[in-house]
Order: C-alpha cells, then structure tokens, then sequence
C-alpha cells in the first residue's frame, strides 16, 4: 500500500493552499468543539485563572491513508472482541488466576482485587455491566516476508475510559469539510474521495450506550429523577472529548448527566437502603438523584488514587447498585496480563471465551505474539529473546500495568532488564514489535505545523451491555452489543510512546486506500 | 414589569451554583462555536502567533428579562421594515436628495455616492439587491407618564454587515441548555420556563437568504462553479459569528463561499466581459468562480478605505453583476440621515415607502422623535433643546455616520457643541433619548464575571432580495422578504456605548415575561 503512495502523499503545499488549508481548519474545530484547554506549556495558568481559554486539539492536517480490508476487518471482529471480554469479566475465578500472578508485583492491580473481594463478601447488587471498549490497532507489515502482507496486529484493548470517542467524531466531519471545501490539493484527488473518508460516529454510539445502560437500569421504590455519573479527573484538559457524549446522551437521548471528580465521590454521593446511588449535586443540595449507571473516566491509574479515600470511594461505587462502565472485574480484564494470557502460542484461553471457532480465528489474528517473563516455557523463551540484543531488537518490553508510557523498546531491552532484579520481570511482557508501514502526515498542534513520517493506531469502539452469571454454573448474557465507531491516533515516528492525552500524538482520520 | 421581578432577577448564585453555571457555560460555548478570538488585551498576539485560540464570546449568564407584547411585536413588523427599506433603496432620486444635504459634510457618503454614480454612467449590470437587514431597539419606558407604558423605540437600523447572527443563535441554544441542566436556580423557575425562552435561528435564515440570491443569480454562459463571496476585514476576532453562516451555507443549502479580505479584492477578482464577477482563490490559481453574491462583511466604516484602492474595490464590486448584500443605494439608505428623516415629526416619507397604513402605524409606533441640527424649522426646534443643558439631558447627539461610537449624551451635548462650528452641526441627528427599564445581569468576559444594572438592546433581523426598478416609473418587486431571527445585546448600564465587537456588550437571549 504505502510504498505506492507515499512518495505524493501527504503533498507538499504551496504557502497559499497552507493558508487556505489551516485557517479552515483552525475556525472549523473551535466552531465544532474539535478543542482541548491549552496545555501549561502554551499558556501559563495565571494568565487565564478562570479557564475561558481553548485551542484546537492537536490534529492531523490531512486524513492518514489506511488499509480498506484493515480498517473493515478492525470494524467486523468488534463484536467478538465484545463478546470476548465480557465473557471474561463474567468469569470471576478464571480472572482470579490471572490476578493471583499479579499481587505480589503490581500494588494497583492488588488493590483492585481487594476491592472487589470486600464488594463480592457482602454480594453484588447489580447483575448488570456496561462497557465502552476501545480496540486499539496498528498495521503490521511482516518484515520477514518477501512480499509483505498487511493485516491488523493489536496493541492493547481498553476496558475502561476509552477517551477521544468525542473528538473522533469531529476530526472524520473536519477531514470531510477541508475535502468538500477542495481545500487538499487537486493532486490528492484520485486519493482523497467521498467513499474514501470514513466517517466515525463513535459520540452518538457511545453515548446510545450510557443511555442503553441508563434505560436498563431497574429504579429504586424511591421515584427520585434519575441521572448517569460521569466520574472525571479535576481538572480536565480533555474535557470536549467528554462533553462531546455528555451533549449527545441529552440532545438525543434526555438522559441527564452531572460530572464528579473522582476526589468528590465521598462527598456528594451516599448509598441508599438498597445501596442505591445517591448523588446530590452540589449547586442544587436540595434535590438528589439515582445514578443508573456511573461512567468512569477517572481511576483507571494509580495516581488517581492518591489516598486512602480514594480506594473507598471505588469501594462505594462498586458496592452501589448503579449500573458501572466498567465493573472492577470489567477493569481487571483490561489488564495487559489477560491480552498476554490471550496471546501467547497455543493458548487456550480464546476459545474458552470465545467458542465460535471463526470469530476466535479473525480475533486470533490480530493478535501479536506476548510472552510473559515468566518461568513457563513461553517465559524461559520470552528471557532468552529478551536478554540476547539481536533478537531483542525485535520486541517491546510492557509493564502489566495500564495507563500508556513507560515500554521499552528494542535494543534498550537487555540493559534494563539487567539493571531489574529477576523478581520484578513477571511484572512486565515481551511483545513482538508491530512493524507499520511508513506514513507521512503533518500535525497542528499548538499552533505548530510539524511534518514528517507517522505511525497510526486504530482504535474501534465497542458498546456491550451484558448480565453477569446469576451463579457458579451460569455465564450470564450480553443484552446488547454493538461497534461503535473508530478513533485514528498519530504521532511523529519519532517518538515511540502513544496517547494524544500526554501530548504525543493528534487525532486523526482514515482515508482508506487498497492494500 | 421589571420593576416587580428587578429585586429577585438574576438571583444571587451560591459558590457551587456559580461553580456548576460557569463550567457548564464555558464548556458548552467552545463545544459550539460560541467563540472569539482573544483580544490582545487578555492574550498578547506573541504568544499565539499562528492564532489558534479562542474563548467563550463576552455572553450573559442569565437571558434577559424583555417584555413579551415589544419581543413580538419587533418580530411581527420585520417585514414592514424590509418593505420600507428596500423601497428606499430602490427611490435613488429621493436618497439623492438625503444624500446631496450631507455631501459637504459626510466624506464617506459623499465618496458612496460617487461611486454608485459611476456605476450608474455605464449602467448596472445587476438588477437584483439583497438585503440581510438588522433593526436595533431598545424598550422605552416613558418617565413623563404616571403609569408608564413599555414599548420598543429604534435605535437604528443596519443595511450592512448586520453582525451576530451566527452567535446569536448559539447564545438562545446556550441559555436553553443551562435551563434543561437545572443551572439556573429553582428560585427562577416561574421565570425561566421553556415557553419563555426564545430561540433565534438567525444562523440559518440569514445563511438561506444568501442561499436564494446565489439560486435566483442567472449565470454567464460560462459555465464556471459559482460561489458567494464573503467581504471581510482581516483580522476579524469576530470570525465565529461569520463562520456559522458559512457552515449552515454549505450543509443547508451546498452553497460553496470563501472569504476575502476587502483590502484583496482587486487581487483576487476581476470582471468578465459581460461584468461577470470572477473570483481565482489564491489556493487553488488554476479554478476560477464565478460569483453570485458578494456579502460585506467589511467596506461599511471609513476605516475599511484607507487607500485609493480601497474605492476601487468597491467600485469594481458595484460595477460587476453579482447581486450585492448590500448594494451602495442599499448602504446608503441605512444612513442615519434617512432615520431621521422618517423620524421627523411629521414627515411625509414613510407614507410614501409604504403605503399600508396599517404597518406605516406600527412602524411608526417604533421611532423616536429625530431631529436635524439644520435650518429647518425642526432643526431650529432642535438646536435649542440641543443647547440647553435642561433640556438637553433627556437626548443623544449621533454623528450621521455609520459604525457606533462618538455619540454625545444628555449633559455633554451643549459644551460639546459650543466647541464645534456650527457649519458641523448638520452632521450630526439630535434623538430623544430611549428610556429602558432597568435590569440587572451578570456578563462573563474574558474570563471575569461582572454583574451589575444592565440596558439590552434587542435586534430583528430580516431577509428581502428584491428587483430594482427597470425604468424611472417603475418601483420594482420584492422577490422574498422574511424575518429572520433576532439579537439581543447587553452591556453594563454604566457605559452608554453599544457593540459587543467594540468590547462593550455581551450576545444575549430574551427571556420573555408580561409586560
């Protein structure tokens, strides 16, 4: 695909197309809330003390090309990634086994279990869970091969606040109106056309969701109005990605929704009799709400809970019997042990989840291979490969736990790995590196045109709302299930960390070409 | 009414019901487009060189309190002011004669009229004029009455570049939501109820009038891709506004516009051999458009002309045969001269632009007393009310020109005029000053929140294309005329200027109540 196009691709720009180009873009995305708040770094606190201040979200100028059968394969298996990981959330004692490896090594995942083991003691009181999973891809072209083929390899999947479905929805609308506005080059046109651009309506479909979630939820005798709970961090330099669904859950759903800052939680929420969420907001102490569903976008890391407070305020939500997105044992399966477990060779885990042998195939392909460092025979493997600089060029070291930053790649491998004591290894992965076909793009970030070579990460969006095992011998039932848009994230070859949130990357869209 | 709700309207907020209004405001308003660009006062154009930032246009927290019976009625005689104002501009030899008493004294309505005369030599090309038209009012409570009863009185009437249209409509979606979230205060609520609220879709009903000129344009021959031309100044912090005409233009209607700075004209434009306007963007030099419609959104203040070339412009643009919005006979009508004139106790003219005595009663209903400072009888009247410190504090003194500011108030009208020969008089209208009830608001600005005493100033917009007269008996027809939605600013009581775009005043929304 690539080597075909990437010579014209993006095109260089003449100083008049640029103008055109970004003065369109620039007054499109803050007229469409396509923005972020300005970072500290562009814009010092203390000179916009109250906050008023937005600029665009770090984007793409040009929609980055990608695979069609990728970008449709990534689409159609969404539904059996869903099935996939609420099949695993429902299975407590197999997700047991997986943790136990983890408690002495990583304290959050630790933390979580108990959590979970106090909420479980006194038994659950709502049956059901909601996810909004985020897939995330890149393409992989086999190095090995002569004629390379490309397919889709997975870097991780996201069971809790899988951010950007707001914004991606933006960028696809904003690429489209730069293209209606013949505002790329005429030489992109035999590249850049209607069926080309893939429009992501990942703000609706996530937000069908919380409002499917919502509409399940069984109320109280209480007859009190009812509200989801988005439960954020403070303060929020994201916070038009958020809104973007919270607008979308009222606009097209009336489903009213109030912000919490995680910190807040103990504050402004009590459990009722039934341990009904509570939440009385605090500009109106005279009217309190039933949560149906609590929406995390907080919690997912460590430094989210600095005190001890903060673990019992995950406790009572958990406890509650709101709707939660996600559940703990929803959170737990996200951990990068589980896509590990997944994907060594030869693991069985699959099809114990996922028993149509087809569905298991297509997922099962997106996998790349992830030893544990282990003393398995796949972990005495892992060490050697890891340990020997030739062939540790070819693979990523990952810690187990979530939250983006600090992998090592390649050739640093060996050295860190003998700077590590042998007991802390298992807490990290080895991952056969995903070999992307070289891009080019240009990045507005800041007020920055930065060009040059790329790397994109798809990430599909999933909404599955499902019932959990009424006992020891059930599996419980996906109530709904459905694909709900995509993201496509880019940042400079450069740089080989991901997450547009920390400032490395921009979102952008597919413009889809043949393989 | 104000005088029963002003004790309790807006109410006092409580931190966390300020806390809960202002981040809902601040985030719903960048989410869509409820925007400027920062003065250089708040954010030193250094720091944003490439100019990607924005903030929260200057808004009210709250909607206004207007009486219901004036909010109507301003709506319901729009169409009698389209009738009347494109009548006026379709009389050439009576707004020569309006024109001919300023000629010595107005440089830019002499330099107008020039050009319209030059382009009348070699005939126009063009026989259609559309009109996006803002009439300005102010509620007047009359002091000198016992019970005194409310209505609106204009304050003047914009034929050219009527601004806020676009965030107009986004302020009334604004206030709206704060309502549905709750954020105002229970205390409000036998206020601010749904019915109550008035939304302005001015965004669209401006952007489809620009939509029937480009429809009703009959093309050259040449089969080019047509296009609506926005005139514009550049920079423009008010760019958002402009913005969403444009998008509704292109999403409503697929009607392709582009910007041009009105310095750029004579650059980027030129006339065909039938006086086609053909416009080459300078991103894409080898497409050439032709235009149906050329929109000002610049040329209306003196300042717009600083060079000879500037006058060649518009020259070029009255010459050519895109339909103009508006036509310099159309400008020109919107002189405060031919306000005064209609508002002339007495007058015989706006009989004779609109016959209907029905609508020339209501209409009329809305003027306040005008006079000249000329040798007339009324100018006579005028300069000793004018001159006489008692008298004088019940008027404002206007310059005849367009674009706000220099108006001399109450008190200062007889120093200031003792300072000015009094061959300069006459450029200057002597108005009764309109007498609001007094409210209170809080208006969000950069940031900083200020609340205080508050004068609102309530704006109709209306869309007329018409076809000019074919020959000295003919009056020619109005094609489409509507009303289009509606405006309300409002800026502190303390300062006497209007214009949100000069820094004084905030976009509103009218909150409707009995009178």
């Amino acid at each position: 695909m690539a080597s075909k196009l990437l010579g014209n691709y993006p095109p260089e720009l003449s100083q008049e197309e640029e103008h055109y180009l970004l003065s369109n873009l620039k007054d499109w995305s803050i007229a469409h809330g396509l923005a972020v708040r300005p970072a500290p770094s562009f814009i010092q606190p203390s000179q916009d003390p109250s906050g008023v201040l937005a600029t665009t979200a770090p984007v793409t100028v040009f929609p980055s090309l990608f695979p069609g059968s990728c970008f449709k394969e990534g689409l159609a298996i969404q539904n059996a990634y869903n099935k996939l990981y609420s099949a695993i959330a429902r299975d407590e004692a197999w997700l047991q086994s997986i943790v136990e490896e983890l408690l002495g090594i990583d304290d959050f995942v630790a933390k979580l279990w108990q959590t979970h083991l106090t909420v479980k003691k006194q038994g659950y009181a709502q049956d059901l869970s909601l996810g909004l999973f985020r897939s995330d891809y890149m393409v992989h072209q086999d190095p090995s091969e002569a004629n390379p083929t490309t397919g889709l390899k997975q870097v991780e999947f996201n069971t809790i606040a899988s951010s950007f479905g707001g914004l991606s929805s933006q960028v696809s609308a904003l690429h489209r109106f730069l293209f209606e506005l013949d505002a790329y080059p005429s030489s992109t046109s035999s590249i850049i056309k209607t069926e080309a651009l893939q429009q992501s309506r990942s703000a609706s479909l996530l937000a069908k969701g919380l409002a499917t979630a919502h509409k399940a939820y069984v109320s109280s005798s209480a007859n009190l109005p009812l509200c989801v709970l988005f439960i954020v961090q403070d303060p929020e330099r994201n916070v038009f990605d958020q809104r973007h669904l919270e607008y979308a859950l009222l606009a097209e759903h009336r489903v009213r929704s109030f912000r919490l800052p995680f910190g807040e939680t103990l504050s402004h929420t009590r459990l009722g009799s039934d341990r009904t969420l509570l939440y009385t907001p605090p500009n109106s102490p005279s009217t309190t709400y039933e949560v149906t569903t609590v929406y995390f976008r907080a919690g997912y890391s460590p430094d989210d809970y600095p005190n001890d407070d903060d673990w019992s305020a995950r406790l009572h939500l958990e406890k509650s019997r709101a709707i939660k997105c996600p559940s703990i044992l929803t959170h737990l399966a996200g951990s990068k042990k589980v896509q590990q477990v997944l994907a060594t060779p030869h693991s069985p885990h699959l099809k114990r989840f996922l028993p149509d042998e087809k569905a298991a195939a297509r997922v099962l392909a997106t996998f790349a291979p992830i030893y544990p460092l282990d003393n398995t025979q796949a972990g005495k493997e892992a060490r050697k490969l890891a340990t020997d600089p030739a062939s540790a060029s070819r693979y990523v070291l990952k810690p187990q736990r979530e939250g983006g930053g600090n992998n090592i790649y390649r050739k640093a491998i060996p050295p860190f790995l003998e700077n590590l004591p042998e007991t802390h290894w298992p807490a990290y992965v080895l991952m056969e590196m995903i070999e992307p076909p070289p891009l080019r793009n240009a990045i507005l970030r800041n007020g920055e045109l930065q060009r040059g070579g790329v790397i994109c990460e798809l990430g599909v969006y999933g909404v599955c709302l499902w019932r959990d095992a009424s006992g020891p011998e059930q599996k419980g039932e996906i109530l709904e299930s459905w694909e709900a848009g995509y993201l496509l994230r880019t940042k400079g070859d450069q740089s080989e960390e991901g997450g547009v949130a920390a400032g490395f990357g921009a979102v952008d869209s597919c413009c889809l070409v043949d393989d």
